[in-house]
């Protein structure tokens, strides 16, 4: 098997694994227990909270544990205040933020206005200098986007924002503007300081990174105010009720850890695997042309276009030789919509068409990405042939 | 160690567990990606659904999977119309259900109403015909209460229901009435079905019944429109978005099955465990009060209050000796409050003051549980003279 699609998912490492079984059977206790082992669970449980903090420059007590990103998305939201009147996405959005947003603008009756970006998914910033005005509530910004792995220059567009504040304190305007960002793709390669990058709440992934699915957190800077999405027990400082997940945050923790670990050595090898693979790709006859930016770019992504051939059917043709890639993300891939994203960077319906989304990891090396690169080369040669 | 609280959390047994790692670092693919591996994957989730359906008598398609009981409470308020006058609830119910039914309350300004219950826990059928009138949207009653262990009779209640429902159907008032409850402490005990429960909406729980923690399923008959509580992707029918948590449903399916397959050797055994254990405790100078209903209660619940001692006291001596029970629910248990439930059971201060939760569960023997009960008195004994 050639697995190509660690944007979609990743396998659990060994190590959060086994970190994991411990809380299954044996440290089982419920946390909010009074006894003294239930109280240990709590005290691992907090102190894993601090170990997926301290990865983003945060600490313990500024994240809300949640069952994955979509749902940090959607408690981020919560923030914006009952009276917004715009709500700000970017066009690349992935489905999670932009279903959100809809919700919000709707229920809050506020306008929901999409930033525009360039052909390699890139923040339009003058756009977006354009549409901010003293009425834009909330802004929500992915760090890296998970179709073209396009990485967004966040602390250039929280410097702007706070430009947007200062003006507001000038005017007396005591409206808050929130910054969200979902950095679900990105924890592995980049190294992120909630600080330097300016964000006032980020969405982590645990199951993108190496960690368990179900497990997700909210960063949630000192000056925002959040209302629960799920209410009950009063669990997560009363913003997220139910009783703690602690494996899946035990796990959560050790995956954060070993991925902050290995960021440089990690972005130097899919860097070097994906200047092969697209080496590979390039003597094919069509000349692929390779999506995203160059220079702003998740060094595990190689997003490519095949114009002239389907791209579902290249999928099913490499299937057969078990290389797994996909279309586009894998939540809308099988529901035969045409990406937002790939729209949205103004590619023709043919480059849409013959759009492959390859993000690679942990399961690659330079030999397999070599080989998924010359199968993938020839299923393309091989389709084009058969229908023109 | 001898735990005694199995109504705050169980381990997760050896099979549920075997059955998962497969899913962590195998068939680790999104389900919602187009190629083969990640299709099986979604046939055995699929298939986990119905497994889970089946414990209970409904179909796959009927539930709706949530990373727990108290979202999956969250989703079945969700029920409610805009326009509803009442919302009923029992007067024992869990926190995660008065927590919400107060929001609920709030957002659509309707009226929150509990209905009481007599000195065992049992819902007094008179209050609840009194209280139920043309206003009532949502009713929600847990089937079995998680401080006593009082088993509600459901199917009682529904059947009141109904005749509302035919009531409304003869006055031409189209305004629906939705019956809710909440399963959590019972899929291990008590053989449930949908229909024969008459439930609309029926909550249940995987890390109660020996399941990993994070997952939960609501569900919903067919009549019942609901909306999202988490927006986004648009799985489980676009009612919960997010990426589905694979192993924990696994999980959570071959549990539930053991569950179900034990029920009537497990009601047996722990009936003789705490007879043991009330016999044990009777031998107690301070006479014990055993409480909730003897005839309607889980048969691995044996709540006791001995007034005149502070139960808060006894844990801690017990925790010494290793015997580990809980003074009310544990989620409620370290926040200093007294229990709503208790209270609403009419105890006095002192009857309160003195009660202990134990619940029975996979971790008992006879043996143990007669050495529990032995502990458990020399403890109140001690106590007792220390303080009198």
């Amino acid at each position: 098997m050639i697995y190509l699609d660690h944007a979609a998912a990743t396998p659990v490492s060994r190590k959060a694994e086994i970190a994991m079984r411990d809380y299954f059977s044996e440290q089982f206790f419920n946390p909010s227990a009074p006894y003294l082992p239930a109280k240990h669970v709590r005290e691992n449980y907090e102190y894993a909270k601090d170990r997926i903090a301290h990865t983003i420059g945060a600490k313990g007590a500024d994240l809300i544990i949640t069952a994955g990103a979509t749902e940090s998305i959607n408690l981020a939201f919560t923030a914006i205040p009952e009276n917004a009147g715009e709500i700000m996405i970017l066009a690349t959005e992935h489905a999670s933020v932009r279903a959100t947003a809809k919700h919000f603008a709707e229920v809050l009756k506020a306008k929901l206005i999409e930033i525009n970006v360039d052909k390699t998914g890139l923040i339009d910033l003058k756009d977006f200098r354009k549409k901010l005005n003293e009425k834009t509530a909330f802004v929500s910004i992915s760090l890296a986007n998970n179709e073209l792995g396009t990485i967004q220059p966040l602390a250039e567009i929280a410097e702007i924002i706070r430009t947007e504040r200062d003006q507001r304190l000038k005017n007396k305007d005591k409206s808050p503007i929130y910054f969200h960002s979902d950095a679900s793709q990105a924890l592995n390669l980049i190294d992120i300081s909630v600080s330097r990058l300016g964000v006032d709440l980020l969405t982590i992934n645990s199951a993108k990174i190496g960690g368990p699915k179900g497990v997700g957190a909210l960063y949630v800077s000192h000056d925002v105010r959040l209302k629960p999405v799920i209410y009950g027990g009063g669990q997560e400082a009363g913003l997220r009720s139910g009783t703690e997940n602690v494996p899946g945050v035990i796990g959560f923790a050790t995956a954060a850890e070993e991925a902050k670990e290995h960021i440089n050595g990690n972005r130097k090898k899919y860097q070097e695997m994906v200047k092969i693979l697209k080496s590979e790709l390039s003597k094919c006859k069509l000349t692929p042309l390779f999506l995203g930016s160059t220079k702003h770019q998740l060094a595990n992504f190689c997003p490519v276009s095949f114009p002239g051939v389907d791209a579902e059917r290249i999928i099913y043709m490499l299937e057969e030789t078990q290389v797994y890639l996909s279309t586009g993300a894998a939540c809308s891939a099988n529901k035969g919509t045409v990406s937002h994203v790939l729209k949205a960077i103004n590619l023709s319906p043919e480059e849409i068409a013959g759009s492959l989304r390859i993000s690679l990891g942990i399961l690659n090396t330079k030999e397999n990405v070599k080989e998924a690169g010359k199968l993938i080369r020839e299923a393309v040669e091989k389709e084009y042939e058969r229908t023109h």
